[in-house]
């Protein structure tokens, strides 16, 4: 099968669409200045953001029962607080920082590239979010989702077979008609190991500046941004 | 909860949103013409649909497993084309006709008035249709869904009370802030039945002419299109 059979993109959100950790040093720094708090707001996005694999990873393994992106988040939340010696938040003070993850800005070229490549085919958000965080953010930043496939809807996190094979099903396409797109390699890896088309979209300021890796693998598309994505799919 | 707390619109749509019978008349005149069938299509279509709902119940009774709403239309469709002594057709080309259901086209006020209701609340496919179905009927037509919640997402069909409740789960809302609307009762009585608000949108023409049937009861909402339920909402 050819890229020219691919009928729908499937997208990574965290990082590869939008931008989670700028958008929360700067929804942090925004609450510092109300409530007074002087604090490393990377530092803090850095280590919210790190509890997250390890939280899925029990839940993955069985450790721990399903439990969705929004009360991983909002767990962790309290310990990177705590860590950080602030204590002066109220509960609901901390479920509205909680739900900046539904704030996230959208990387430049992240809008006017799914606007282009949706025009080639539909384009749906793929990740591990819950599927309210993922409308949420949509409305938020003006993506232009066809559609959201989401982890609670089949109560499995990625790289788990079940979402990119569970994906392809709702999509009413064979597995190689559909591409995911994803700034990491992890997520290309299980779309590749079931059949699925790829693009790496490269994201070098994902977790600040001096931090960006290189691929280690070629994928069926090496991308700079969505917009050159698209270019290269001929939208 | 007032309407004001509404955050969310889940629309039926076969029939609420897209014309159903006027969208499969034309595609069967137009085959027609082209394979040189004589043939009342609009009889063909209202016994197609017809045979939609004892299918469906079927399922929900489980006396038979669970199909997709593509798989019932295509089993129905064979049954449909015999009736009318049709013999002629291909698989591709029944295959093509059976995926008419996938281009509908809506009715005159539903792409204008979900884009007002959409600055208002979440707008979302709520339909007994198939993600695949929903997710390309919306990319035809134009629909500006958020989100497409479909009965294959809960393997169930409606009025089966999981779609309600899951549809509320999903989007993170408590069911009264969420607003089903449908052109049809038995939808509305389910969605008040688990504590959602509820929208008729009259719908006269969708069985054809002279063939309107009158509500029989008082919903949160009673409106004569989408764009008439949007100023209703404020939007």
């Amino acid at each position: 099968m050819a890229l020219s059979d691919v009928k729908a993109f499937a997208f990574d959100v965290f990082g590869t669409v939008a931008d989670w950790r700028g958008s929360l040093i700067r929804e942090g720094e925004a609450l510092g200045r109300e409530k007074g708090l002087s604090l490393d707001w990377a530092a803090l996005a850095d280590a919210w953001q790190a509890g997250k694999e390890p939280a899925i990873e029990r839940i993955r393994s069985g450790g721990a029962p399903w439990s969705t992106l929004d009360a991983i988040h909002r767990a962790r939340l309290d310990v990177v607080l705590a860590q950080a010696g602030v204590s002066g938040l109220g509960e609901e003070e901390k479920d509205h920082l909680n739900r900046a993850w539904h704030r996230l800005a959208p990387w430049p070229d992240s809008v006017p590239g799914l606007a282009r490549l949706k025009r080639r085919g539909a384009v749906s958000a793929f990740s591990n979010g819950n599927f309210a965080l993922l409308v949420n953010m949509a409305r938020h930043a003006g993506l232009p989702w066809d559609c959201i496939l989401s982890a609670d809807l089949f109560q499995r996190y990625k790289p788990d077979p079940g979402l990119y094979l569970g994906a392809a099903e709702l999509l009413g396409l064979p597995p190689e008609e559909v591409m995911v797109a994803a700034a990491h390699e992890g997520d290309l890896r299980a779309a590749r190991a079931n059949g699925l088309k790829t693009a790496y979209v490269a994201r070098p300021l994902e977790f600040g500046p001096g931090r960006a890796q290189e691929p280690q693998e070629t994928w069926d598309v090496m991308a700079e941004s969505i917009e050159d994505l698209a270019g290269k799919m001929g939208a």
